[in-house]
């Protein structure tokens, strides 16, 4: 083989690394980030590729992106994910939105009556918007960038719609952060795949089928550590005692409707 | 260049028409398939790589596959899908949906009291199934397999969860249809990407705006054929006046939130 075969070889692999397959299997939330900046440009083209590759409901395409790259708006941003200074480190924060209102105003020019503000609408939006941010964050990865979502998107989206100032029938479902990655975690622990995957139909758990699908993760050094340090006795207790509480769900949840409320999409 | 080069390229050039970007900016939605079946195998291991790849809140895994290929269960989803062809014709029908059930049973194994019974418990997990899917959607993409996603999933999930037997918090989100392609349709027209992307906040559509968005879309031939086969004025009444109708966005929004109440996610 050749000096020139062997550069092709190693262009080539650099292609290799980034298959479908490979970026899911390598995939990491990534919560640190270098200071080097995300072109816009870069954004845009990934956006649009991740687009062209989401199914939505009717091609209706019923969802916005807000793309958050300014330091004071995303200091405005911080609170509402509970101060995770990812948001703030981060280069962008990227807001993904179920929205019917570009949709309804089209409808509204072109002599038809939108019939949009329910549930229904928000949940097909929502679902779409989703498909969308994964699309796209499956895309940055492939191009060396680094993700993670924020599960506060819903919490307080209420104080999220007033910091991008989303207008009625516009909800925001979930929210990445992005940047160049300065740091290199460990791949997450998953459950067995026949956790999580039924043939046919649902398959309901026994109790030794529960003990044998969380027996791994239980006995795991990291896990044991992660109990003792929250003072708990199993490993459960620190997810329904500590970090996701009866009561923090209920005010949540309460929140969460009144927002779909305030937005239209719930009578 | 020696004939061993060729090869080599050309092998692994195969890899790269896999690339993450390739299979976003090469997707359409497949409703036909050939009558080749889809090894289980295969699917297990794209469901695997999917689910390492897909983030999800706190790692609790709160959804759960439901992969069904048996003819006499794909014809009872059958009208939970409006009768869709593809879903009978498909060899296989992946439902995902948001599961607090089997992470519930858990924490009442290990002396923890689960506060799940909730609707922010509902949405993150409806969240982590979508992102799930659309890893598997790319996942399968990526390997040749076609799929089509069905909206139809939250309209009649409760004749899905009958079907599918699901138990309490357990309700379906999306389902797809996957199969090896037996069309090669032409890609989906998208909207121009200064439709749905917002720099910084949202900023609000005017009325030029909106026209100079759809310009493009309303006079495609594609559509003006559409408009007339509907017998409408418009592209956007065949949306508000055929597809989505107000009256059925609000009769399936009332049979969802029961749905959710019928599965114990809302009060």
């Amino acid at each position: 083989m050749t000096q020139f075969d062997f550069f092709v070889i190693i262009f080539v692999s650099n292609f290799i690394q980034f298959t479908m397959l490979n970026v899911l299997s390598s995939h990491r939330s990534i919560r640190k980030y270098t200071d080097r900046p995300v072109d816009r440009a870069l954004i845009e083209n990934l956006l649009e590729t991740a687009v062209q590759g989401s199914s939505n409901t009717g091609n209706m395409q019923t969802y916005s992106v807000v793309v958050t790259t300014n330091e004071d708006l995303k200091k405005k941003l911080s609170p509402a994910h509970f101060g995770q200074p990812m948001v703030v480190q981060a280069p962008a924060v990227i807001t993904f939105c179920a929205d019917f209102h570009r949709f309804s105003l089209w409808c509204e020019q072109r002599e038809a009556q939108p019939g949009y503000d329910n549930f229904e609408s928000f949940i097909s939006a929502a679902v779409d918007a989703v498909v969308l941010a994964q699309s796209f964050a499956l895309a940055a990865e492939s191009r060396g960038l680094g993700i993670c979502y924020l599960g506060t998107t819903t919490y307080n989206a209420a104080e999220i719609i007033e910091a991008l100032r989303l207008p009625s029938l516009v909800v925001p479902v979930t929210t990445l952060t992005v940047g160049y990655p300065a740091e290199d975690p460990a791949l997450t622990d998953r459950l067995p795949l026949s956790a999580v995957v039924h043939h046919e139909k649902y398959e309901d758990y026994t109790e030794e089928k529960i003990g044998r699908l969380y027996e791994q993760k239980e006995n795991s050094e990291f896990y044991r550590k992660f109990v003792a340090e929250n003072n708990k006795k199993t490993l459960a207790q620190v997810f329904t005692d500590v970090r996701y509480t009866r009561e923090a769900n209920e005010f949540f949840s309460e929140k969460f409707l009144n927002v779909l409320r305030n937005q239209g999409f719930l009578k």
